[in-house]
């Protein structure tokens, strides 16, 4: 007998047929013999059409307020899923956030949870009873109702997971798992037993939106076992734990990533503090920057290129343009660059990664303008339009 | 500067618009100074389209489960009325019937009341902020949401009244008050600007659907001073209170009730408990008994006749054949019947009421069938086609 803890986005409940479905995986776990928690988001549309209401009467409502309104989203879904585990014959209750003892900062819209009390959720699932939570919400010290943002329901699903120290937290998604790349667009794409917590992150960050980094950071933080899978097709999914089977595999998949924009400050002075206060003007604006290279110019300038986000191209050349129009230094954007990534805490200890990745892309007439590396991932920029044959020979290469 | 507490139905919210027209008159009233509580349904038909929701999943869903999906209708209310009164510039909280302090037992769908404790209403208020409480809603032992039950939010209401000592509670309808008649049949029907708890009751029981009885009652006991009035036009509506300005009227008003059946046993035999048993199998099925006439028949029998629901009639016919059908008395039941009633504590101190009402029934030729009195009322049985002439004649004879 396991404690599992299963989590079931909006999609997955958005009307009674899939609200049924759900309900039949849950009943399935719990008669093999295993505790059953369920974190569970507002059905399909619910929270946008609930903001939508809000809109209407005030676009500038307060946050207080609006997570009153939204948290009655999850209200809704978590009673209908346990009136249909109640029709399937197996003993169920329903609780809030707030009752299944979820404290968090006062931070509405994007609150931190701070701490989780399950002495409730304990007592039903002692009383052999399928728990269904609300996920997404908590309680601030206020006694208010908060939200804890985008996403949240997964942090939910992890944050109960831990406290009451679950054997697995299944996140129950629209694919079956997690791949060595998409296996809509690579032949051979392979699913994955099982990855590690860092590199599920670098999947994350590097374009591959399975789950959300927050509870992937969190899962990593209390050591829970994630399992990744679908809510509609009934197989194992990927396993996402501390230490992962690697030995037979030097990366765990390819990745791309086509949202991005290389900025470039070509002929900009070499004297210290410029890359600096570039950077931290960057910083203040909220702009995240990723791959950065540096060289040498002509005449004792250099030139700067870096990637950030395309839809944060515009705000960064014109914060660039205002700190070296005056140097003569040319700011310029390209958004039609891509970058193909290699995930895997195999190469650690393998040498020859990059080259077998490089060589790849040689064989396949693909040009790279720049390279960047960490410890577990290894990622290359290129032309946009050669972006989904660059994963596939870089896939080809490592999987065959 | 007065606490007045102010309860709006689901329709007055209904959309945008009325929303908006409700948040008007909260923040007039707080803006002339008064401290203000609010009590809400949820909005329209969003209770209906919750239950309805429900049924495709499970018809017989728990009632537990089933009040936890409703309690959100209220929840999305509150918050969408703070909304458009922090639009208009006031400050505002919305709090759920469990942060306003509802305890109530655990009747899940038609909870009691057992304790309001409005210490965080109390703090908002010295907070100078208006307070929006959802109606309808409570929390039980078990930190379990509750609902009320019909009429619910006037309860809830009255409960808050009673509990902060409020000035006077007033409860918003789609009518401008208490009327001596139904102002759209009668002619000349005046609204009251007073009326006692008890002349309230007995309005409501027969058939004028203005007030909650339950709200009323407990407003009696707690001694809040009640306001009926209008949410779409603007004017005093009609106080309800312990001693109303009586002196000049004899009788408060004139209602009818059309939806009564006349049930006859015609010759049963006259023994000691036939009575008895023929009202307690009825009371066990749930069925109120009204007005009742017993006369002698023939051959030392004796025949009873009451009035309840029409809707009740069938099942009161089929209990009564399986008594009396063995002793070969007769069982029958007519709908073409309705029940007129005059209201008034003033009839207690005059003499004459009876044969005023009387006397105006027969000079407009309409037939008595049956006679009912009670301390504050007297009521008459005619057939259902002269209902509408009978009020008219009794109004006029007694408001001119």
């Amino acid at each position: 007998m396991a404690l599992i803890v299963q989590k079931f986005g909006g999609s997955s409940v958005a009307n009674a047929e899939r609200v049924f479905n759900v309900a039949s995986i849950i009943t399935d776990t719990y008669k093999k013999g295993n505790n059953v928690v369920v974190v569970v988001s507002a059905q399909g549309d619910t929270t946008d059409d609930l903001i939508e209401k809000a809109k209407e009467i005030n676009p500038n409502a307060s946050k207080r307020e609006m997570d009153m309104l939204l948290t009655a989203g999850e209200q809704i879904s978590i009673s209908l899923l346990a009136m249909a585990i109640e029709k399937l014959g197996c003993p169920v209750i329903s609780l809030l956030g707030w009752q299944a003892g979820f404290k968090t900062n006062s931070a509405y819209g994007s609150a931190r949870i701070s701490e989780v009390t399950p002495d409730r959720l304990q007592k039903e699932l002692d009383g052999k009873k399928i728990v269904i939570v609300a996920g997404f919400q908590g309680l601030n010290k206020y006694d208010d109702m908060t939200t804890l943002g985008r996403g949240g329901s997964d942090t939910s699903a992890v944050a109960i997971a831990a406290a009451l120290h679950a054997d697995r937290c299944q996140i129950f998604t629209d694919v079956t798992g997690v791949y060595t790349a998409d296996p809509r667009k690579v032949e051979n794409a392979q699913k994955l037993k099982d990855i590690t917590y860092d590199e599920m992150l670098e999947f994350a960050t590097l374009g591959a939106q399975v789950l959300n980094n927050r509870s992937v950071e969190m899962a990593k933080k209390y050591n829970v076992e994630l399992e990744v899978l679908s809510s509609l097709v009934r197989e194992d999914g990927t396993i996402v734990r501390e230490v992962a089977n690697m030995e037979k595999m030097l990366i765990r998949g390819v990745t791309k990533d086509t949202d991005i924009a290389r900025i470039s400050v070509v002929g900009m002075k070499d004297i210290p503090g410029n890359a600096f206060k570039m950077f931290s003007r960057l910083a203040q604006k909220g702009i995240n920057i990723d791959v950065i290279l540096q060289s040498v110019g002509r005449d004792g300038t250099k030139d700067i290129s870096f990637t950030c986000a395309s839809s944060n191209a515009d705000d960064a050349v014109a914060i660039l343009k205002d700190i070296f129009d005056m140097e003569g230094a040319v700011v310029s954007s390209d958004t039609t660059v891509a970058k193909v990534s290699i995930v895997g805490a195999g190469m650690q200890s393998h040498s020859g990664t990059a080259s077998k990745m490089f060589g790849a892309l040689y064989e396949a007439g693909i040009n790279i303008n720049m390279i960047s590396t960490s410890e577990i991932t290894i990622s290359v920029l290129i032309d946009k339009e050669y972006a989904d044959k660059a994963v596939s020979a870089v896939h080809k290469a490592f999987f065959g």
